[in-house]
């Protein structure tokens, strides 16, 4: 397997928001941009792995702004660095009310994929080659952010955290 | 704004997995089960606050086993602390395909909410009082999970984070 | 097969009304809802009977009142009665409106179903034993609305009708 | 206001059975006809009384052979009586899998509407006056099956539903 | 194969613009109304071929009028002329506004379909047999239009399309 | 109002083919993805505008292979040319099986959109100035697609189309 860098698994969407995407407010609900982020980034992770792909989790995602009825939800998605059989992939979420000319940066998150054969068993994945700096420093922060997804998924002893450890003292 | 207990915003969501609701393997997609949760938490919320609500952020969430087309999810949601304008609520999502006669216990997750007024301006909830023994673990456990949502959200400094630095040492 | 009561396929549901759901006077269309409840009432048809359920009639359903966009429809279903290969399941319908803490009685409903395999032939249920007093109610009305169906679907004379019969003299 | 005739509020409906339609066994789930049938419906009760209606009811329907993904739904609906600001519309339901040149009745139900204006209030519809001897047999029979829909709400008392009573008899 | 006419193939949809469908000034959508003509111009040349079609082309198509949320929109379709595996189909759009009265001619638009069996292998169709006036003119019409596509598609030279060009002199 | 060019009005969007998207041979109907075109291509046109816009025609489209199931379909669109108050984009549509590695062009369409305001009244939009070559080819292929819009919409002459009678003769 040939190493790729996060160039290659770089996937753009861009959505309209509509009625059913909102609630009372016009506004789009939290759970409708989860689902729409889950799509942009599994495409990602599949061109990462060229195969079928799950969610295996998201981490931490926060909600900022309202996003309008009418609104385009722009999402950005690539992968920041590859394990044995699992991706993480780094998705940058704007809204923009194209008619009044506002743009904000909505969302950052991170949601991880377990790439799989057609029967569900886990597959290995191509290694990711940072080239540069933000790819870097994405790259290097992956460790910690695994660390705090195996404390919290119970699989991890915090004290085993090295990486996170440091953060706090 | 009387007090209210984390039975006072129990609600109980069934839904059927249908075929839109999955990738190519069958199985439901993350995405969407996190759009199912957002809706479940919401009504949660807006039970204990009696007002409209809007999903303020997302705890991480990790998808453990495949959930099939056809199965019934069942998603229990609760608030387990309030604060002035904001609410955490729990979630334990299952998955049973109930020919088979299989349930698994899917995900747990938190999800939080700000209430709103009408304009989409904060406005304060009631307190939450917990009850049983499980109610008062989450109630606490709801102040350390905030902890990292600053951090994560980079509005506090791990080494302010005196619940969350606890654990590491 | 071991018999079951009403508690065994006991379902609750909780939906939101979206946009998509109403019509232009902003109330949830009667249709939608009667997808709703046919859903609900499948589920919990299938924790009774542990198999693959088809829908084989509604009785006459009446909408009072209107639901409103934005409100939580909370559908609870039960199977009351439990025949050769078909089951009769009672549903409660109400609506909600969180903010303005009114909650009203908007349907009941009898849909029954009929247990198949996975190609489609009817197979046996479990029988149903009554427990509380509405159970028993319930389990008893359930011959005379059986008898309402076959007349209305031409498979039995009025004459013969016996249960009904008794109702108009 | 001008009496109509059923031909004045005759629809024709028909729809393609999709993915999302139908259940495990790719059978179009019971519920979602009835949703096609209430859109069905409320066009034909629209043109009779060229206002908003809101469905009131729909009486006992029967799902007697499967529809399969991909078949064909074909709805006709038509006004059968008006009553002060309510009509019943009669449904007819055919599936057609056009590949293999099978066409099956599928069902036949009754749905009454109410004519609103803007605020939800109920208003006059015109009156219907029956052409075809097929008409004046949906005509008459509207009576018996509002006598029933009546007692099933517990609006009237068995013994007071004199069309019905003769039934029994 | 046993030809066909027009009216073996003809068929009415009427369906209610959704929320869904529509942009932030509650008009339908030109693309949806695209996505329902398909679906009922698909149904017309199924039931010309009696197998499977794909969508081969759609000609242009404009957009004179817009259609109101809550709208019916009526399409009716029929198959003006078959080729060898492929049908074209001619569409005819109304939207009514019921309560308001008005209705108005929205479109006329021109899909082709492939027949095909299972495995998508393109396979022949019956002759059609015009009969009306109306369908000797679609009929002649669509060699003219057929020329176009094939000319918009790279697949004729304009000078090779005898029957387009002595519209131009 | 400064001019603008193609670069400013680009659009990448990315969509996965879901199950509700797809015929009975699991392919994408064409109607949905001249659904999801019209979607690309209004937002292009927005971003040209910055104004509310409404699809005022679609050229001939057509469909040459089919697009799976869980394939991903890339829309690219881009104003090629401005008029008084209209737009015309280009759409460039990929198909990309990721698993499998394969990536086919799928279609190419030209859409044009009218610039509203809120009552719907068109607006001047910007003009465009084609920076590339391609963008010159666009630019002037757009007078020929109009006059052919034209003439197909009854409202120009085949006499009277200059640009495009020279390809004729």
């Amino acid at each position: 397997m040939t190493s790729k860098t996060p160039k290659d698994s770089f996937v753009i969407m861009n959505e309209l928001v509509l009625p059913n995407d909102t609630n009372t407010l016009n506004n789009l609900m939290g759970g409708r941009l989860l689902h729409l982020m889950d799509i942009a980034a599994a495409i990602s992770a599949q061109k990462h792995c060229n195969c079928i792909v799950v969610t295996a989790s998201v981490d931490n995602v926060s909600f900022k702004q309202p996003i309008r009825l009418g609104d385009v939800v722009t999402i950005e998605a690539k992968v920041t660095r590859a394990f044995n059989t699992s991706m993480e992939v780094r998705l940058d979420v704007w809204a923009e009310n194209i008619p009044s000319g506002t743009r904000i940066k909505s969302n950052e998150a991170y949601y991880t994929f377990v790439a799989v054969q057609k029967e569900g068993v886990a597959t290995p994945v191509p290694s990711l080659v940072p080239e540069t700096e933000e790819d870097h420093l994405l790259f290097e922060g992956a460790l910690r952010r695994r660390q705090l997804r195996l404390i919290l998924g119970g699989k991890m002893q915090p004290a085993d955290a090295t990486e996170l450890k440091a953060l706090f003292s």
